[in-house]
């Protein structure tokens, strides 16, 4: 079954205490395109300028990514630049949205009739118009951040009342739901509508809630992290393009999915930008998979 | 097989955002005590004041731990006022150290032949005066803090040359090495000479390594942290209990006794002082230790 993402696609420019990469490709929706397409079809929804590389459309096309709803305008594409501390937090130097301020996502006949869709960090109304164009959703999840959680509260409550899973990162969880203990967090994020709450904790793992179900999952040990860039957009990919794979959307599926998404961020963050995705085979992550399962005692199959 | 739990045993006063304890049972010697009595015979070697309540002493009694290495002195016992922050930092508020100053743990011929020992967080040089006078060691321990890795640290080194298995906290662990990596810190442990180095991160589990292994494991999850007192410390005693308890002691035994020293520590934290800890059974952790491998998914045995 076919996954729409939707998100922002970027230019970034990325300093960490490891090194530089200028002009690599990013965005929320390219990390999670190139980690779901791994798993099920999928059809990536976003926007760029008439700069945009073609070389960078020439890869979607070589990884199998639907790009029919990725429009192209007149101008700029987006553009980040950030530096990462030695503690994982990330400065934003420099910030051009382009032609993504015009991004008003319009799904096809055909795209509207997929039945999965993962929403990126973008303004709350943009993922609420596309849910409100999806014609028989199976399976919805969004991601969102601390600037749309405080200042697009209300929109954010709305896309909340209509989406399956939500993924949000520690702070934002705590940001939203005013509980300190993240265990208490993560419960507390179903209140809000969703069916399933995904709290991402970086190298502390991941914590997953649903009603009268509750999943922990460590990081997968990596000793150096690279480039943090997209990691949580390149797990909400992995466990969408997975759970979208399947017909039986259970809890053990979802918490083997976890597991899944736990090793496609930990080989993301071992280089710079979207390079190790690019090349990832399910290959690699079996062998990733293998050996997270000896490092955490972790058994679910 | 018996084990040597080496300390402090004081009076507490706790404060939380969620209430007060006055006065309570506390020290690094009383929670690895009354956690690994569970597991194994248990001697305490530590000193208190005259004013140690009696009513302490026929508690550890009743508890079968064997209190002839406790030193009773004219003066004040260990006496330690904290007051712990939402996010689980503490700040003393009063200390006074009272007879603990003068201890210099003796071990008498009987408790020098015991083939175990948990050194709790007291001075180095003290831990180290224990090592030298154990006669037939067999698995040794111990745990530090900031301040004795900051200012003792040519002490402390020494010790690390001694004991096989090395207990910090994050934090700790980050000073110690240098390393802003967790994976990375608790691996540069084990070049200071420990045979395994076992790295606690609180809500967010523990991470452990020896040479050609390495384990992590999440946190049990607990919604409401009444009061983190003491945890470490349990957490420690109820592994190296567990251990002396059995003849072989294998990577995979470590990780077990792990997976119910955090049980432990879960457990403990959710009432004021050692509370729980004192009427706690082998089934309330068989019972939480089962509940745990349903939230984490790991299974050992």
């Amino acid at each position: 079954m076919s996954l729409l993402v939707v998100g922002s696609v970027a230019i970034d420019s990325i300093e960490t205490p490891w090194g530089k990469a200028k002009g690599v490709l990013g965005g929320s929706a390219t990390y999670a395109a190139l980690a779901a397409r791994l798993w099920t079809p999928v059809a990536l929804v976003a926007v760029v300028g008439d700069d945009f590389p073609k070389q960078a459309l020439r890869l979607f096309d070589r990884k199998g990514i639907d790009r029919r709803g990725l429009l192209s305008l007149p101008g700029r594409t987006f553009q980040w630049k950030g530096r990462y501390q030695l503690d994982g937090q990330v400065r934003t130097l420099f910030l051009d949205l382009g032609v993504f301020e015009q991004f008003r996502p319009q799904l096809s006949k055909s795209l509207a009739r997929v039945r999965h869709a993962f929403l990126g960090n973008i303004h709350p109304s943009l993922q609420l118009a596309v849910l409100n164009q999806l014609r028989a959703p199976k399976l919805t999840a969004c991601d969102s951040r601390d600037h749309w959680i405080e200042q697009e509260r209300s929109a954010f409550l709305k896309v909340l009342k209509k989406v399956d899973i939500l993924f949000l990162n520690d702070a934002e969880a705590r940001l939203f739901t005013g509980a300190s203990n993240l265990v208490e967090a993560t419960r507390a994020l179903l209140r809000f509508g969703p069916r399933v709450a995904i709290v991402k904790k970086g190298e502390h793992g991941v914590l997953a809630a649903s009603d009268g179900h509750f999943f922990s999952l460590p990081g997968y040990p990596v000793s150096r992290v690279i480039d943090p860039t997209g990691a949580g957009d390149a797990f909400a990919g992995t466990c969408l393009g997975l759970l979208a794979s399947q017909k039986r959307k259970s809890w053990k599926a979802l918490c083997q999915a976890l597991l899944t998404a736990s090793c496609t961020a930990s080989l993301v963050i071992e280089t710079f930008g979207p390079k190790r995705l690019i090349g990832l085979t399910k290959k690699d992550l079996e062998t990733r998979v293998k050996g997270f399962c000896v490092f955490s005692g972790v058994t679910l199959s």
